[in-house]
């Protein structure tokens, strides 16, 4: 039995010809078309076509994607019914877990090769409409559904807010959605790729991503992130928070770090251009892009040694904030982005390399004891 | 970087002093006691706080952890409301996802090694109210939260069901639950441990290991096992059924084979003889009892040069269905059990190994392609 590898690091859990991670010089790949091309040139249902079927879609090809996805939207009424009886202050991750529990005692799918991608297509249909309702009840607003419109992008943002969504808007969700869509093998993925090792249904398999997912150290970091900014304040600020909390509190700093950049992560790049053009004509999001500024120099000034930058959460927050979704919302909408990500390796797995995953544990506990009745303990 | 490791075989995720397997000679110990003894002498409430605490309790102890159980049985109506709203032909293992979705939502803990074992035990209380009341939706019975009474296995009985429960029942369910209790790393408690490296929530990583448990070729196998039988029908058909199905059909025989015991798994053993007590006054249930004896002896004399043996989940059902559960219930049952194995691994890992689980993917895909765009694909 090999040596233990703590936090699995290096340790290859699968191939894939999904995501290509270049951690030395920041590049990232879906299927060999660089992000920077797909967030400029594609659309979110391009990658979805992309991820699940190998290639780009023709038109007729694209026209009957997103047919099915906008068939897809409805969700059984119990999920809708659960979101919206929940206290308004409950996690949103949880949210999307119990309604994805749901639909899975519900649905339950077995897995088919000749079925499973237009499983997925509906999951990705209908985690629009769980993300923009859990959103919604927790704003005390009623129900909405997705409808068709000219894009995924577009129809999310129209079922959450009640309000007119821009282009300018649309199309900056569609590059969040671009630049969260997948990440090789992170935590979600692979608690996620344990699910579906033992067959569990593709439902599951997303609720074991998203109970990931939560955790600050993944997927959280986002809203830590710009936790941060928010507790900073001002960016004159950022000097001395940084020194009390960082420096000498030895906190860590969130939305820096990661376990294979080891240099800027492309993502981060592109976010933080898209939130500098985003807050050039609103006064508080320019001062949370002022705060992550300055924050990031000190942070790559003092961290970059160790191979420490910012990765791709430190500046969605304030994109997310710019299309006007609060803190609580963040980690669900990277959520909504991965879930594709997370069908495409599932399906991978499964039709190509399957087998059950089941790790070792190295015993380092008590020898043999005889059992000693309570009267004697 | 190593090798791939098809299904993390033999791959060291963690160390842990919680659950010794020997492969080879068929041991399996919790904290160096051997379940053979546990199962004998000992109760599932010594096994929670021998499990969680490192030691067996004294008798002060054991009343408090008693006390502690009986004061959490209760779920958040949300919880109720969900269980009993569901079609009754859902799936279980889904109502128990959703449910542990909604607590992860509400409670929403973080971990603190202050409080951390007592979160842990309200889940393994509430756990017992989610499965008996999945139980009673599917029959269509009224909601009933678990009582104290003399055990955990009672309360959990009485509440599943609406009749008297005998000494013999409460001391099979609590034999059944102490079988169960822990396997080291398997599937489900792999993916739990990928969302604890997260620090998700304690409820949001049973979430996740539902969510794995729930496959056919893990904790669904009970299920599959006890299918077998029923398909079978009489014991004179043992040997034709395995020739189609096993031998010709190539099918797998549910309930055999491990990746770590190359031997009777012992808990399988243990199991067989529960079954065979509880069988000797029922019909139907010695039917399949014998039906089961037949095929294990064709299983074995098939497989066991391969190393092939009955597991676990082979005899579990026969027990499951003598005590008057229903097939869809099994695996449920294994979960209710489990629960307490897996609080114990997250809190391990947490606590004295902590690190993001972050394993990484070989690329095989494609080099650098550019973006065509859609009119001149
Ligand atoms: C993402 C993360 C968990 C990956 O880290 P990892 O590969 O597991 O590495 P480790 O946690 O073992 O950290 C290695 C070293 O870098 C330090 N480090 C890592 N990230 C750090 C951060 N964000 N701030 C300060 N120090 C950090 C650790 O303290 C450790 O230092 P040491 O060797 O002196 O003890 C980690 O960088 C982190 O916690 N980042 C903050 C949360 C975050 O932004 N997550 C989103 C990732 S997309
Ligand atoms: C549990 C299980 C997944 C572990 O298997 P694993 O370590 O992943 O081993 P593999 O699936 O790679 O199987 C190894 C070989 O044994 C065979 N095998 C394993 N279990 C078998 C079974 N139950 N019936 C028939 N053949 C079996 C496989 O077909 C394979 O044969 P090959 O080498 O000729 O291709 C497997 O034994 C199984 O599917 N069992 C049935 C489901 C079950 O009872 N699960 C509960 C486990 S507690």
């Amino acid at each position: 039995m090999s040596q233990i590898s703590r936090g699995l690091e290096d340790v290859l859990i699968k191939t894939t010809s999904l995501t290509f991670i270049d951690g030395i010089h920041g590049v990232l790949r879906y299927r060999g078309y660089d992000i920077n091309d797909l967030v400029e040139h594609s659309s979110y249902e391009e990658l979805i076509y992309l991820m699940l079927y190998g290639e780009l879609p023709s038109q007729k090809q694209l026209s009957e994607l997103k047919a099915k996805i906008n068939e897809s939207y409805d969700v059984p009424e119990q999920v809708i019914n659960i979101i919206y009886s929940l206290p308004r202050n409950c996690d949103v991750i949880g949210i999307m877990e119990s309604a994805f529990g749901i639909m899975a005692s519900i649905y339950n799918p077995k897995w088919d090769r000749t079925k499973d991608r237009d499983v997925a297509i509906g999951i990705i249909a209908k985690t629009a409409t769980v993300t923009a309702n859990a959103f919604r009840a927790k704003e005390g607003l009623k129900p909405k559904i997705p409808r068709p419109s000219s894009s995924y992008s577009r129809s999310f943002l129209e079922a959450s807010f009640d309000k007119e969504v821009s282009d300018i808007e649309a199309k900056v969700m569609d590059s969040a959605l671009i630049l969260y869509t997948d990440h090789e093998v992170p935590a979600s993925t692979t608690a996620g790729l344990v699910a579906s090792s033992t067959l569990s249904d593709m439902y599951s398999c997303i609720v074991a991503a998203l109970a990931a997912l939560k955790g600050p150290l993944h997927g959280g970091a986002a809203e830590e992130a710009f936790k941060q900014f928010v507790e900073i304040g001002s960016p004159e600020k950022v000097e001395e928070w940084f020194k009390t909390n960082i420096i000498e509190g030895k906190k860590r700093l969130m939305g820096f770090g990661h376990r294979v950049y080891k240099t800027y992560d492309p993502r981060a790049k592109i976010f933080k251009r898209l939130a500098d053009e985003l807050t050039k004509n609103n006064k508080e999001g320019r001062r949370y892009f002022e705060i992550a500024e300055r924050l990031e120099k000190l942070g790559v000034d003092t961290f970059s040694p160790k191979g420490i930058y910012p990765n791709t959460d430190f500046y969605s927050g304030i994109v997310f904030y710019s299309l006007g979704f609060p803190i609580y919302m963040y980690t669900a909408l990277f959520a909504l982005a991965r879930t594709l990500g997370w069908l495409a390796h599932f399906i991978e797995y499964v039709e190509e390399q399957h087998r059950l995953i089941r790790p070792r544990a190295l015993y380092i506990g008590p020898e043999y004891k005889e059992y000693v009745p309570i009267d004697k303990r």
